[in-house]
Order: structure tokens, then sequence, then C-alpha cells
């Protein structure tokens, strides 16, 4: 296992890209990955596409090679679309770290990418909730992701007295972030007045305690170590990567208020990169719902279970805080356009690492991204430092 | 890079599968595969499913971490799903057998798996064709694949003189393959006669130079070959292996009847396994359409370009010739359950090296698959040798 390093990054913004396609959006965040690192496309041996459900959405499958085929990538190599809900990108980036590290391949690209927003609501959320168990109860009775996140929530609330304020804070925060975020769909800060009398969704959940969806497309070039000072002055290093696998539904997990698939992949990469969580500078997580980003910070180490509610209402994940969770704005503000949501993270974490992000963390030198799927099915953990 | 032997196998038959869903199908597969090698399921360290659209067809998206905790693997291990259109299941095995030959895994599980005749035809061919590029002329002007590879064999008719008997001799000989494998759609031999009569699809293929979409679930165990005895009696080893990526459409490849991603995943193949292709016993090739088995054999180096019509008609590739295709049935008349398919090529091809198959090619000792996504967008090639 050799040390592999990010050298390129590339994104569209995220949001309503109306005159963007599937591929267009890829192809353009590839390309500037590509260029960013100075790379020829010809020396690429292997393209991976996180992306959950273009063929459902936006009636294209198969995009990898398709994707390949329009950068002008090589024909000898292999280029693998991946799929793990919203945890689809993290996955790719896992694999062509993989791939890297293992010695069998120089030059791995890492694209993440999603359309969505053309498509009808209703269209939408019947596509998200294809990511959930349809042969058990859960999907079955019609549950969809923001009901299961609400009902993490009420059992959140009951054990540990995490109150509709708390939640009601991260939007609070994430909408801030979001605002200085020019990738970002939205952009302007709202009220917390405004946050806690906007309309519910599934009760204790309201508007803005569910992230949006959008379009967009993030990509990273991936090389050893050893060679990233050919392609950068500011290499950032992937220093722990895990992928773990969690249950199926909420009935048979052992804990509604734990995903234990995120506390694995969190363990498994803190041990690989030899820190604690108190290490980690600056964090990208998966807050697709305001409780969402409560539990992952708990399930992740940065607090105590329980206490990630109270957390955030004494600003500790605020951009200055202790541990600044989401200075991009998070799913809850730059939006979550499924399959790039996990390659958009480590872009975010990557300027932060680079000291270039808009949202900047001082002086961030060690970065956290942990992307979810579905309800808690798959999570992947990077843990990423500057060189 | 160390080697890599199949020590369990196990599917379901290919067909119409009523009584049972995609995630039943996929976990008796796999059940089958890891009894076969009498592997305890928490050794696993990785799952691979290849699948090619479930969510669009099934309803059900996100499959590999679920039928991972319906098998009760390890939650700290990563269970991904793969997508390259029909190559789905071959990109699965590929992947499994990187992680075993990169030393990063000891027991990888291989899954491909389908569910599609429960669906309306026209949902099946609406599904298919999310595979074609749908951003250039082909796939908006409503190609399907039909229509796709009956431009291929009018072109091959064209410059190499093949003719609609040697389309329909390759229906024969699979229909009578798949007569002899209890796992075939298609159990019933099919006279010349009634093939060459049959009804007209997209000219010059009719009924029979189609294969029939299908339900089924193919699986594998993978571990490394210096621990294989201890799972079994009779390793068959992974000696070749490849990947690689063709042309968005058919109006920008360099020629209509050569399928690059297939001439470069054999030569890349055979190049690993340090043999040519004389050296094949038995092959099982993406017989899609009766022209696609035709130009496999050529691409894949059994025969010279223009040849693999009169090849054929010559009796070469029964299971007596020269070089046995597709013992199995093939695809036209096994059945195509579009995931499973490549895992499922790999299931047949470990029966012969371990001379247990219904329709036996005598003495086989090394085994091709040859798997193709789309328009050849995509393929694997894997040479399979007895230990």
């Amino acid at each position: 296992m050799r040390g592999v390093s990010i050298v390129g990054i590339g994104s569209t913004p995220f949001g309503v890209l109306e005159d963007q396609s599937l591929k267009s959006m890829a192809v353009t965040a590839a390309n500037e990955a590509i260029g960013d690192a100075g790379v020829d496309p010809k020396e690429i041996e292997a393209l991976y596409v996180g992306n959950f459900i273009s063929g459902f959405l936006a009636g294209q499958a198969t995009i990898a090679p398709q994707i390949a085929d329009l950068l002008g990538l090589k024909k000898e190599i292999a280029c693998t679309s991946v799929e793990g809900a919203c945890c689809s990108g993290g996955i790719a980036l896992r694999h062509g770290y993989f791939l890297v590290a293992s010695g069998m391949a120089e030059r791995v690209l890492v694209v993440g990418v999603e359309k969505m927003t053309h498509a009808p609501t209703a269209k939408n959320t019947e596509g998200l909730a294809l990511a959930m168990d349809h042969e058990t109860s859960e999907g079955k009775s019609g549950l969809t992701f923001p009901g299961f996140f609400a009902l993490v929530a009420q059992r959140h609330m009951h054990e540990f007295g995490t109150t509709p304020e708390h939640l009601a804070r991260v939007a609070f925060k994430n909408r801030r972030n979001g605002a200085r975020n020019s990738f970002a769909r939205f952009r302007e800060e709202v009220s917390l007045e405004d946050i806690t009398n906007s309309r519910a969704i599934s009760d204790p959940l309201r508007l803005f305690d569910c992230c949006p969806i959008a379009d967009g497309a993030s990509a990273v070039l991936l090389c050893p170590t050893e060679q990233a000072g050919k392609f950068t002055d500011a290499p950032v290093e992937i220093v722990g990567s895990a992928q773990t696998t969690g249950y199926n539904s909420l009935y048979n997990t052992p804990s509604s208020t734990t995903l234990d698939a995120t506390v694995l992949a969190g363990r498994q990469a803190f041990e690989m990169a030899g820190i604690g969580p108190e290490e980690v500078d600056v964090v990208e997580l998966h807050d697709c719902f305001t409780i969402a980003e409560i539990v992952d910070g708990e399930d992740l180490g940065f607090f105590e279970k329980g206490q990630g509610g109270f957390a955030v209402a004494e600003g500790l994940t605020q951009v200055d805080g202790k541990i600044p969770i989401n200075p991009s704005g998070g799913l809850l503000s730059k939006g979550h356009p499924v399959g790039a949501t996990g390659v958009g993270q480590v872009y975010e974490v990557v300027k932060q690492l680079r000291g270039s992000h808009e949202n900047q963390v001082t002086d961030a030198k060690i970065g956290l991204t942990h992307n979810l799927g579905a309800t808690g099915q798959v999570c992947t953990v990077h843990i990423l430092r500057r060189v």
C-alpha cells in the first residue's frame, strides 16, 4: 500500500443547471480536474463514476464509458459506474484510491454526477426512495427518507433531550455557510425564526431541515503521493479510507439513534490515519437532514452520543468553532446531487486544505469527509491531509 | 499480484422466476456459492454485485448492502454495486478479482442479478435502451439494440458475405445447447426452418436471432490460489482479466463490424494469461444477437475477421467442434438477465472446467468468458484455468 494524493479537483456549482446535461456536467468537472493537475488525459488509467439513478431520472444509464469517450480517455482502460445511493460518490473515490494504493494504476480519475432538477418532485421522491429496502416493511409501507430521518429525530429527542431548536441551529449554520460558497444552491441566510416557522414535512422535520435536490458534478484526480509534486504545489494525501455496510431497515438496527455504518467507517479511517477526531480541522459530513448532521457528528466521534445538538447550539461546529462542520453549506445549503455529493465533499475539503476556500477554516491541515447511503446501508469516510 | 481462484459457484436457473424477487435470487445464488466453497459468511471481506437496472425495472436500487445484510455478512466490509449495462456481471467479477489479486482481501463474493420478466415488454425495451447514448443521434433517434445489431449484421454481410443462414446456424446451435442445460430459459431445439421463417424484428435479424430477457442470479466466491485447496478439490484460477472501454455510438466507431472494446480486452487477457486463442477449450461469449456471436468470435481472435459466420456453418463452434462456443446455450437460449449474465458465464465455464457440465466439452482445461455492455461501450474478458 502506497500513499495516494489528490492532485486535481474540479466541480460545477450545485444547483439548478438547466442548460447542462448529466454528461456535460461530468465532462466539465472532469476536465477541470484534469486541467488542475495538468495531466494528459491519455495518461489516465481508470475512471470511476459515482452515480445513483441517472437511468431512472435522466434517461441515461452506463455513463462511465460514455463520459470516458467524451473525455478522450484511452480505450484500453476500465471505466466503471458504482452505485450506493447517496454514497455513490464516496464509493467511487474509495475505488480510485484502492487502484492507486495497490500499485495497479498511476493516474485515476473519479467523478460524481447527478441530474435531478429537470424531473418533477414526485419523480425525484420516487427515485430517491428506490434506495430503501422495498422487500421489508419500510419501503413497502411508503416510508420515504424524510419519514425515516424524522423517526431518528424523534428517538434522538426522546433519549437525549435534543430540541427542535437544535435542529434549526444546524440549518441556520449551514445556510449561513452556503451563503459564502458560490458553489452552493442556496446562497441566502435564513433567520432562525423562518426556519422554525417553516412548514412541517415529517414531524419534527420542517422544510429547512431537509436538503434540496440539485444538479451537479465534481471530480478529483489521484496519483501516488511520491509523484504528486509533479502535478501540484499543494497535494492533499488520502490518509484514511473506509467503506462499510449497515442495516437494511430501521426496524432491525440495534439503535435508531446511531448509524452503525458510520461508526465502523469512522473507526477504520481514523485507525488507518493514525489520528483521532480531535486532530481533524474541518469536516464535510452527510447532512441530508439536520438530524443527520447531529447523529453523524456523534457517530464519527466528534461528540458524545446525545451531545450533537447541544454542540451545534454552543457554536462548536461553526466555521470558527472547535470542529467546523460543513463550511460548504453541506447538503442542506449546497444541495444534494446524489451521485456527486461524496466527490463534492472532497472537492470542498481539498480547497480548505489548499487554503483557498471562500469560507475558509483558518489553517486547516486535516479534513474528513463522510458520505452516507440510503438508511445508513452504506458509508464511506475519507481523511485528507495537506502534504 | 497473486493468483486468484474461484472456489465456490452458485446460480438460479435463468428464466421466468415468478416466485422469486431480485434479492431472493441473489441470496439463493450467493448462499449456494458460499456453501459450495464451505466458507463462513463472516470471513467474506467484500461483496460486488453486478446489476444493470434494478431501480428502473424492479423498483429497488442500492442492492449490494441489502444483499449483504440478508446474507449476514460483516458490517465492517465494503459491499458495492457496479453497473456497465449488459457487462455489469463481468465488471463485478473483475473488481472481486482485483481485490484478491492485490492482496487487499482474502475472500470476496461476486454476485450478478437481474429481475426482468415481471415487467411489460415495453418497459424492458425502454430499460435496456437506457444504456445507449441518448445525447447523440442514436439513442435520440429511437435506435434500440436490435436495430443496432441489425446495422452491424447488414455491414458484416456486405463486407464479408455472411448470410442469413449463418445467423440462423448460431441460433440453431445455441438452441440445441440450451436444450441440454437445465439452467437455460429455452429448453427446446428449434429447426433451421423455424428459425429462418420466424418473424422479422430488425432486418436481417429475426425473432430467433435475439436473446430473451430473463430473471436470474449467479455468484462466485474468490480466494487466493495458494489457499484454494482448503475449500475445493477443483479450484479454477483466473489467469486473465481485462476490462476496456468502447465508443458511445456506432457512427463514430472506426468500423461497424468490429467492437474495439472486445479486441482490446481479449488482447489484454490473453497477454496476461500467456496463451493464445488456440489454447482455449471452451468459450462463453456475449451472443445477445446471433450476429454478436459471430463478431465476438472474430474480435477475440478465434476466427479471422469475416470468417465467423462460415465457422459456425462448418460446425467449428459446436460442443464437439474445434472451439466450442456457448455450450450453455448462450444468451440466446439460456437467457439474458442483464446484470447476472457475466457471472453466469463464469458459472458455466467453471462447471465445464470441473467436468460437471450437462453439456460437457471433453476434457476442458481452459475457458474464456466475454461480457459486453451496451453498444460495445464496455467489455470484460476473463480466462479461467483448471488448477
